[in-house]
């Protein structure tokens, strides 16, 4: 058995091949919580803790300090910056609904209007080509800072009521449960990692190029008729989706 | 009623907010395989589909060249040069297992080895600190092309014989199942996107900074003990992650 958990067997492996075992444990420690305190272990305890050298433990530091999830603190050490919230993708729910231990969620309403939508659209909400459907656009915050960019087209007769409600602070799921009658029933979702262009990133205040997580997602209400299709981006750096699959 | 799907109501919307609206759909057309012939109608005729501009439209396809996903070839026009495969999150199922209709999934075998895990690794796992569980690294592609990068830790029970089993050719989760005499139950998987680190992206073979969906998964067997830990870095060019919600 190797003496450590950073050092490997065969040939000798990289400085940067352990940095990234080392700083992969740590990330999740530090978006799970696990440093109650917000400051890190110094890096000699660090280093006992990994089996790993002073040098490695650094660069899996810096790894962590690139993604924004850490800080070096002058008299205080290594302190977490960055909080991550969880998202859960089993269960359907909207976002100011999810986060509501975490603060308010609110709208910037970007756009929200009727659209004569392209055939790939209507085909997925099963509407009739060239019949009207609502499309809103939407800025979304938790506290100060955006969190997604939400581009939304519904079905016209949950749509256009909608146009009329506070969209401003309220989930679109809530409203679409209350302008139905009834439950949302399922979504399909693909999820991607994207690299932010200029402008979406500029709207998300990150820079270009940075890492998003990118939704769309098909919902439908509980009698399996498709009404809400979203294509959402996420700030990489503020949001974990979690899942639970099954065998 | 707006005429088309790219203008807005209230102050006059920027080209740049209009291309955003067409690339969404159209990167959905392309991954969801609805250009069949691998050739996109040309710039007029999605200007007629979507209502917009041909600069809109010029600006949307310029969106999609940059996430890799169709280029412009000479005498062609805009082609799809770039194909992403999906992985269901709902049901737990090895790489190799989901991308059997695609071609062959090789593993390159970095490590393969008993460490000492840290103690979040080992809490994880459910084993006693200190206690030597077994590390796996692989580079995993498909066809030529790398597609992820796999840390793993297993629990020594069934680490330690599959240290002697063919991990080039075979998914963990299968030899899990062989090893253990039972099937796996379910996973607990935390998803985010992330921008690659100059070395991790380098393996990869992707520029620094591309963006990854990084999975952090726990694995139970069906008595629900936890056995398999893995942090898995997938190209966010080459994947999809596919999941159904329930209200």
């Amino acid at each position: 058995m190797t003496s450590s958990i950073a050092s490997g067997s065969g040939p000798r492996r990289s400085r940067a091949d352990r940095a990234r075992q080392v700083a992969d444990v740590l990330h999740q420690q530090v978006i799970s919580g696990a440093f109650g305190t917000g400051v890190l272990p110094d890096e000699r305890l660090l280093a006992a803790e990994f089996g790993a050298s002073r040098n490695t433990v650094r660069e899996a530091l810096d790894i962590l300090r690139a993604e924004g999830l850490i800080d070096r603190v002058p008299g205080l050490g290594t302190v977490v910056v960055n909080r991550k919230y969880a998202h859960g993708l089993n269960q359907l729910t909207g976002l100011a609904e999810t986060l509501s231990a975490h603060g308010e969620v609110s709208n910037e309403i970007r756009v929200a209007t009727q659209v004569r939508p392209p055939t790939a659209v209507a085909r997925r909400l099963g509407v009739p080509p060239h019949e009207p459907v609502v499309y809103v656009e939407r800025l979304r915050r938790l506290g100060e800072l955006p969190l997604s960019l939400d581009l939304t087209y519904l079905v016209p007769d949950i749509g256009l009521p909608l146009l009329e409600a506070d969209l401003r602070n309220t989930d679109i799921f809530a409203l679409i449960e209350h302008i139905s009658g009834q439950p949302l029933g399922t979504a399909e979702i693909g999820i991607e990692a994207l690299n932010a262009d200029a402008h979406s990133a500029a709207l998300l205040e990150v820079p270009a190029g940075a890492a998003l997580l990118v939704l769309e997602r098909l919902s439908r209400l509980d009698d399996d008729r498709p009404v809400d299709l979203e294509y959402i981006r996420f700030r990489g750096d503020r949001l974990t989706l979690r899942a639970l699959a099954t065998r």
